[in-house]
Formats: C-alpha cells, sequence, structure tokens
C-alpha cells in the first residue's frame, strides 16, 4: 500500500504522530506537502466541496480510497496493519485511549502559548499564556505524565510498553511527547524525571530502535521550531 | 449485556454523549454514581491502582470484563453493537473521525468559561474568557457547525444524517452540541441558524425520535447548569 500524508510542511505538528508510526512501520508514504508529488493537493482536500467524507482540518492519509484524518483515527487504521497496535478487540480499543488521552495533552501543550486564539500571535496573548502555563508546569503537565508513568508499571505485560507486550503507535506518540517538552519545557522536564523513570526509559528506548533512530538523524525530522505545537518560551517554563 | 456508567453526577457533561447512544439503543445500563448501585464507584476507577487500564478521567463505561475511557472511544466500542455505526470498516472510521471533530469543539466550547485553567473558577479567568468566547462566536463555532452542516449536504446517502444511510452516534453527540450551544449561546446561535438548515433539521428529527424523546422528559436527562460545559453567561455569547 502506498500512502500519502497530508500535513502542515514547516512543522512536526499533530502529522508527526502518523509520520513516527509510518516510520516505524517501513512503510511506503509520501510526505505530499513537502514537496513529493501526490495525486491532490492539501488544500484541495481542505477545501473538500467535491468529498463524500470532507476532512476537517490535517493531519489527513490517503489510503488507496479511503481518506482519513484526526491524528488518533489515523493511527488506529495503521495499527492492526503494520503489528502497532494489539490483536485484539481489547487491547486496540485501549491502545486508542491511550492515544485520546495523548491528544487531549497535545492540545493544552499548544494552548501553553496560544490560550485565546490560533488566530492571534504568542505575543498578543502573553500575558494569558504565562498564566495557562503556570497551571501547565504545576498540574497538568505532573497529570498527564504521571498517568503514562502509571499505565506503564501497571502493564500486566511488563513496564516496557503502555499497551500489551510489544511496541504500539501509543509508546511511539508518548515518545514524541516527551521529545517536545523537553524542547519546550526543558527545566519543567529536568524537575519531573526522578518521577517519570519508566517514561523517560521509554523515550530512550523508542529513540534507539533502527528505523526511528535512522528517521530523526534524517532530514525527514524537522527540528522543533517556534511555529508548531511544542514551542520554547523560556518565560512559560516554570 | 449489562452497562454501568461512571460520570459526575451533577451535570450532563462528556457522559451526556454516552448517555443519549445508551438511551437511544434502549440498552440496559447503570448510572452509578447518580445513585443507583453499581459493582465499584468512580473514584476506585480513577484511583485505578489495582486496574491493567486506569482511565485518565471520565466518562468510564464498564462492559463485562472491560473498562473504557474517552467518550468517542466509549462510542466507537457501542456503535457497532447497537445499530449506531456503519456495518463497514470505512463508515465506522468516518463516524469516528466526525466524533473526534466533536471532541475538538468540545474541548473549545468547554474553554470559552475556562480559557485558563480548570483549577479555577470562571470569575478568575473572566477577562480571559471574554477575550477566547469573542473568537469563538466569530470564528470557532461557525467554522465547526459550518462543517457539520457540509458533512450532511455531501453525504452521498442523503442529508438527513451525518454518516451513511442511518442514524449514527455521531447524529446523537451533534444534537448535543446544538442543544448546549442553545443553551450557552442562544444569540448566537439564533444569528447562525440561516447558515444551517440541514444542522438545525437533524437536530430536531433527533428530538423527536421516540426513546430521544422519552429520555429528554424524563428526570434522566439532568437540565444544562453552570457546572457543566455548557454554560450560559451573557456577556460571552457575542
Amino acid at each position: 500500500m502506498r500512502y500519502e500524508l497530508y500535513y502542515w510542511p514547516g512543522i512536526q505538528g499533530r502529522g508527526e504522530f502518523v509520520r513516527l508510526a509510518l516510520e516505524e512501520a517501513g512503510a511506503y508514504y509520501v510526505d505530499v506537502e513537502r514537496g513529493a508529488k501526490g495525486s491532490t493537493t492539501m488544500s484541495a482536500l481542505l477545501d473538500g466541496s467535491s468529498l463524500d467524507r470532507p476532512p476537517y482540518a490535517p493531519p489527513i492519509l490517503k489510503a488507496g480510497n479511503l481518506v482519513i484524518a484526526q491524528s488518533a483515527n489515523i493511527l488506529q487504521y495503521l495499527g492492526p496493519r503494520h503489528g502497532l497496535a494489539p490483536a485484539n478487540e481489547a487491547g486496540q480499543l485501549w491502545t486508542h485511549q491511550i492515544q485520546l488521552t495523548v491528544t487531549d495533552f497535545v492540545k493544552e501543550i499548544h494552548d501553553t502559548h496560544h490560550p485565546i486564539s490560533g488566530s492571534l500571535y504568542y505575543e498578543e496573548q502573553k500575558a494569558e499564556a504565562k498564566r495557562f502555563a503556570a497551571t501547565f508546569v504545576a498540574e497538568r503537565a505532573p497529570k498527564y505524565l504521571g498517568w503514562f508513568e502509571r499505565v506503564l508499571a501497571q502493564n500486566p505485560s511488563g513496564d516496557k510498553h503502555l499497551s500489551g507486550a510489544h511496541l504500539t503507535y501509543a509508546d511511539l506518540s508518548v515518545f514524541q511527547i516527551v521529545a517536545g517538552l523537553d524542547y519546550a519545557f526543558p527545566k519543567t522536564m529536568k524537575k519531573l524525571a526522578k518521577k517519570l523513570p519508566r517514561v523517560r526509559a521509554l523515550y530512550a528506548r523508542v529513540a534507539a530502535r533502527p528505523r526511528i533512530k535512522a528517521y530523526l538523524a534524517s532530514d525527514r525530522r524537522l527540528p522543533f521550531n517556534q511555529h508548531g505545537i511544542f514551542r520554547h518560551y523560556p518565560e512559560l517554563d516554570g
């Protein structure tokens, strides 16, 4: 299967959660908006007037006749096809449940720098961002990350994976969360590290996987920057 | 199957999306925290220290040995079992995609009155709420609702449903969104009504379904109030 991934070309963003799964799977995919030629363009998909199932926003995956949006939904589709989700329904529901909690966390991470509106610059909502980030650093990030730690600790198949005995797309996504937070909130993450031994170990293990390691070293992996979800503003970092 | 639903007892909240599906299905369920006796309590599930799959937050559905959280995930589980989702995978993915966009919208609706922190009262973030709500009323609500309108208009099986030719949990959820916004943002919804003929018609059709109508008239349907997701603060309504 040849996949086409559509996402904003200049950032990792929510597309990165899909990209990591495609890379780990060794899947054949075209990152259309980054210059390779797809059969269509993202603006045509987002205009969507000719589609039976118009997506609301990217990332969007074309897989044969399917046009799938919402990163968690795309991952749920890809997971069982590429050995990145358990084979049974209960395991798939649980992996997806973790992923939906990742989605919630990602939205809050985004809102640390854009609590008021995506239509305004950070500088136009800096005062509100500082107030939002104070709660984020003190309460929200520790709560979400602490939950991932607990999920690992209580996994009956062992604390190396979030769901079941093998790597899933949820593990890849939590890797990405940690990578992004290390960039955006280094002080906070350093303080929290002691309480997150399993999360930190998961991060290191995923980073060392051959395909992920090769991907991270390639120019397909964009660096974090001040336009994406994870932004480093020292004034927000506790 | 006897289901147990766990959710905060005093509000509709995110539990209501699950409740509407259970009601439309005529399913046998116990709303545990509202006083009926379940086999456990929500605080035990949220403490979660004895669970292999501890939920992060309610709503939580117990179904046999499964403990499922995240409303969209619960609906995805219930849908095909109760005729509230298409039978084929493509249709199920699309229905879930719509539901995940509902989830995103619900979060933004919540943030109109709590843009800074769920740990603070509305009155403590009123200035920020006004600023957030201005964009919500002018841009976000029209964009999300307009997308539902378009999804209905472009559905090849007709504009009576969001996904396929039959009622799905996504239709029930968009009904709930409209009901809630009519309560919270009556001026804005009145202004938008002309542009949303299909969404308004869907709302009316769902409200008139026998089981939903009976549910809405029962004391199982809590009224909207100032503690839930949908709150009526006239100063936020454009």
